[in-house]
């Protein structure tokens, strides 16, 4: 099973691995300035983003933002919701549900449970299904477990893996119309090595398309370690494609709506994008029971703290 | 003292002010159609914002962003460090050290000490000094406290209160330097209930300034309550004046900047804008001491997480 956000090495050559790949990207023209130097071979205050992804906050970053935001393709629409739930994943491997959350609350989803106090809001911990928050801890989420998640949780998903049938034009087609509207986001499952970065499985939400220079612009939960930055769409696409050994298919990108109904809001495309061949999966039993909101609700009667 | 974030009241009748208040709010045309609607009468998915505050995402908020983004004078360079590091705060008491959290992260800042896995990254639970977690979490920071916590942090700060000789002017003033530049970061202490929205003492950054409508963006990492918004620089500088009858000194706002060292890193004025009336405090001891970012990193020795 894919399990992205999870160490490949044990410790001691994942940090020589990281140690490696920092020291071929320390000429990175967008960020070499800004950011200060590693203070201790064993830990890390961020990462210097590889030539080809553009830092959000860089100057060239400013203009393409500036840019898109201008155009008249208006592909920076769902820019705005997501920029207001912008997170940081809360544990290294919690890339997938970090994402989901961000995204969640983004499309406005009410949760439908108490998180803290009396607020109904999705944080991480609130994921207890599907698969167990400590496995996730340890491992993160596979493409299949974020689907899951996501329609237990109240949104509409339409999943594709980048088969070999699966087209450029096609991934650019479904950016397009996601980033041009305030209730739909397309998260992509992809691998960091492609794109010249540390690390391997990752989930990021596309957060706007510059159309003249083809580029999207991936709102990385893992802030830590890399800002958000733009990149050649081609370049997530190939990202997106690549198998590792351990897989038997492709990594890919997950499509996010409101849904007002729970039943059959899966739908995978793993050969075709055509929606006819879908093959609904069930939400899970674990998830989402009314029983379960009302007990919440039931703990909102306890003291309440401020905001 | 002064304590933001804090319930003023206890948990029935806060409740019942947050409804009464909530029922006064239902009204407003930025955010009326996009919210959904409560789903019990004792918890709470986010509030709609009062009329004078524009929501980031709506259609003017969009508008006024996009201005602001284009206007030759400027003021939304802060914006970008900014954003990249929005967050939601983790206790609904934590606005202080969240809003504190976002911005020695905007500001690069290396915590010099572990955060998770191999990463050095400012997160709520790194703040252990100046005032405890735990006490924290009950009642929020003060002012003084968010000074003491930011310069054990690794930045200067400049604090100013809003007594009657601190004028409008002086602080729109304070507003446009900081919006202009990237490394340097204003953080309101202010009322809420000036602005008209539920609860009192709150900190929030400002994220921009729109010079034609003379209006601020607070980026209000309180979420889960209300969305990021656009408000009359005049509304919050009345907000910051607003003294509650149990403490005997208005709010403010600190200036944050990047300190290259630590030692006396803070002046206050209190009564004055005039720097050489600097009051000047001293990090606490408890604060970044070189063994604990040391014993931090002997941490980093165990095995790491991806991400």
């Amino acid at each position: 099973m894919e399990c992205p956000c999870k160490p490949k090495l044990q410790a001691g050559a994942a940090l020589e691995k990281e140690n490696r790949q920092h020291q071929e990207q320390v000429g990175n023209p967008q960020t070499a300035d800004s950011l200060p130097p590693v203070r201790a071979p064993n830990s890390y205050h961020r990462r210097l983003l590889p030539k080809d992804c553009i830092a959000f906050s860089s100057p060239e970053g400013r203009k393409l933002f500036t840019e898109a935001i201008n155009s008249n393709s208006n592909y920076m629409q769902i820019y705005f919701p997501l920029a207001e739930q912008f997170i940081t994943q809360s544990e290294p491997a919690y890339c997938g549900l970090s994402t989901l959350t961000m995204c969640l609350n983004a499309l406005q989803i009410d949760p439908g449970r108490l998180w803290k106090g009396p607020w109904r809001w999705f944080s991480e911990e609130l994921f207890d299904c599907c698969t167990s928050l400590n496995v996730a801890k340890e491992r993160g989420i596979s493409m299949t477990e974020f689907v899951c998640l996501a329609n237990c949780n109240g949104v509409l998903t339409e999943a594709y893996r980048a088969t070999n049938d699966f087209t450029l034009e096609q991934f650019r087609d479904i950016v397009k119309h996601s980033c041009a509207t305030n209730s739909e986001i397309v998260v992509l499952n992809y691998s960091r090595m492609v794109l010249g970065q540390t690390g391997d499985g990752h989930f990021s939400p596309i957060g706007g398309y510059h159309a003249v220079r083809d580029m999207v612009l991936l709102l990385d939960v893992a802030r830590f370690k890399y800002p958000p930055h733009w990149v050649k769409l081609s370049r997530v696409f190939e990202a997106m494609r690549y198998v590792v050994p351990a897989m038997n298919k492709p990594r890919g990108l997950v499509i996010l709506r409101e849904a007002p109904h729970l039943a059959n809001a899966t739908a995978e495309h793993t050969h075709s994008d055509n929606k006819e061949n879908a093959a609904p999966i069930a939400p899970q039993p674990c998830c989402y029971s009314l029983s379960s909101v009302e007990a919440a609700r039931r703990v909102a009667d306890s003291p309440a703290k401020g905001a």
